[in-house]
């Protein structure tokens, strides 16, 4: 994950402190995600499209749910592995969306999504394991592998303007003695790539074959853009209950709760005790009157989710509308997540372009370096805000475009 | 911190499964603590004294301080540093504990107190790396280690009915050359244990010349019983901006926010890139609704901090009184925090009674091994709890004994 960019501000050097620090600490790189927001701190009016978040607070009767349990007196410590009535609540999700079972002993309660994929890493790598990961990814994914003392190895995928690309023989390549995971995030932050139905089939296969676990990142599975099915191909409707996969989820998206962090694991019942220990040694729980709004939200949000859903589907729309005739732009229609990842022809490296965007056009976008090398011609917009917002964006781009 | 009784329970083996898991994962052992809070679960009338909580619940004006943010839409991502205000209010806090300017730049909000240990850690040590700490220590901080692919070496304290002493030869002669830091807990959980001004001098001196860090985990400095100062004797009252000092703190006890889970490390301003980045990719930050409660708490909570430290003061007095005249009990009045740590002449193994004390005398108390072996023959009791309860446990003790 080196790169010539992985500050965007000074570093702030002290060697005589650095030189006894882990090499974790020290070598892990900053998120560039971070890194535009900081360099754009201060600057009024930039349409903020560069982190995965809309502009929509939490529904009030979420909020409602956590201040009633305050009120209630629940702040005490509480089960390390969420309440019980919270992981019923997501079991409940679950069967809703996949119609069949889940039980409730394999859902875990965390402080993140990103605490999920924490554990998730540290589960099943240590120091000199390797896990395997396409890219461009999320650059947490990465940086979490490498706290956790092991590596990742990014197998690009292929861009064209049809859709992004993964070749599965390339991703089997890449498995030697040394991995431990297949890192799969799909739909994916930032490409909107979507694994297709028979390659969810065939990473299985061969993660069973080989004694492979799966790390699932399925957390945008319900903005799936193709028409042939409602969500994206999940790993859920084939896998076995005792399958080594571990999804890892987030109250985020779906229930515009991304500044809550609360999340959540789902793994083989029978790691239930090693999951508490390491929720126990990291953040021992989350906070019971956030696991309240939690099952408020999973209860009763699914007309919110569905307009999340169609707010994105809306955004989508007007992305591929304004951009089609321009053919310096180069970018794939994104078949899931939440984002428009592109490019223009002739630039290799954006990032001095969202610099400029955010100070000429006042459009704050994420450097495609942040997620990986293979990312670094691109920029990432996040299209999950509100249509008025979108039209706003879309015209500094086109603009900006035209006088270029 | 290996142990005949490191899981309570019977563990969920899947060797098939265990097999592909990181060391890590598998041979961090669970905590004690819960372990008896699980032998209990579901047992009526059992006076709760085996967590550091009280029977408290959060002061209704930080409550309301979340809730008025959850009202003003404070959800959504926010700065992984910790927003301004409450970075602000824990350097004014500071402050007025010791009477000189802190920079907000080295408060960083966390998790969690255990988020700030577990973020501390990751910091100095990585695979092959040890940390010091006396013992009996709260089962957390070597698990931390442990966790961080590290090794804890305990030092183990000599108990005696005047005071639970440290041997700092032993504790100097335990660093070697893979030693990464010192991990000092004073005021002590679970012993009481306070070290001297001389000793943190010492200490620091030590550190200073062979070039190791220390985790200071001050979290119960002001719960102190001496009469000769207010609050323990603290690294802050010698170090320096620069010192390698990590403290770790939280808003558990003073404020009764267990539930909570907010905290804060202090370290050198320099490493703020390396903080923010092992924030970010293990929880990403903690919910802005939750900061403004945190300070609120700060601001506006000395009152009930008061109150609080009185509380213990009262526990403390009440089981110093009831037992004095018992022969059979073995202790030491605890010189800080608000535990009790307590045998019975002859018993080398303590977990066989704290399920009697369950299940005969309804008091829960935590099983001295969990602290490490050289706690084995104690348990702990926490006296941070109303006066009423601790007449209730008292009398329920008391009787047990007497018809031992």
């Amino acid at each position: 994950m080196a790169s010539p960019h992985s500050s965007d501000t000074a570093p702030e050097q002290r060697p005589e402190l650095f030189d006894r620090l882990s090499h974790e600490a020290v070598h892990t790189p900053s998120s560039g995600i971070i890194g535009i927001r900081t360099y754009a701190a201060g600057r009024k009016d930039v349409v903020p499209l560069w982190v995965g978040e809309g502009c929509m607070p939490t529904p009030s009767f979420i909020c409602e749910a956590a201040s009633q349990a305050l009120k209630d007196g629940e702040t005490f410590y509480t089960h390390q592995r969420g309440i019980p009535e919270l992981r019923e609540a997501i079991a409940s999700y679950h069967e809703r969306l996949y119609g069949r079972p889940f039980s409730t002993e394999r859902f875990f309660v965390t402080g993140s999504g990103m605490q999920a994929i924490q554990i998730a890493v540290r589960i099943v790598a240590g120091p000199g394991d390797e896990i395997v990961l396409p890219s461009p990814a999320w650059p947490n994914l990465g940086a979490a592998v490498q706290v956790a003392s092991a590596r990742p190895v990014e197998v690009p995928l292929t861009f064209s303007p049809e859709g992004w690309h993964l070749d599965l023989d390339k991703l089997f390549a890449a498995c030697n003695e040394r991995t431990k995971a297949l890192f799969i995030n799909s739909p994916s932050n930032p490409t909107g790539w979507v694994a297709s139905a028979d390659q969810i089939r065939a990473i299985l296969d061969f993660a069973r074959e080989r004694d492979l676990w799966i790390i699932a990142d399925e957390i945008y599975t319900r903005f799936y853009y193709g028409e042939d099915r409602a969500t994206a191909p999940s790993f859920y409707e084939i896998c076995e209950d005792d399958d080594k996969i571990l999804f890892v989820n987030s109250m985020s998206k779906n229930w515009a709760m991304t500044g809550w962090r609360v999340g959540w694991l789902s793994a083989p019942p029978a790691l239930g005790e090693i999951i508490g220990n390491l929720i126990q040694y990291s953040t021992s729980g989350v906070a019971p009157f956030m696991q309240r709004a939690a099952v408020a939200a999973l209860n009763d949000g699914e007309l919110f989710v569905t307009e999340q859903i169609e707010r994105a589907r809306i955004g989508r729309t007007k992305l591929l509308d304004a951009f089609q005739g321009h053919n310096s732009v180069k970018y794939a229609p994104p078949m899931g997540s939440f984002y428009f990842f592109f490019g223009l022809e002739g630039v290799t490296d954006a990032l001095p372009m969202t610099r400029k965007l955010v100070d000429e056009a006042g459009v704050g976008l994420a450097p495609g370096f942040a997620f990986g090398q293979s990312g670094s011609a691109f920029m990432r917009l996040c299209f999950a805000t509100d249509p008025d917002q979108m039209d706003s964006a879309i015209q500094r781009l086109t603009y900006w475009l035209s006088r270029r």
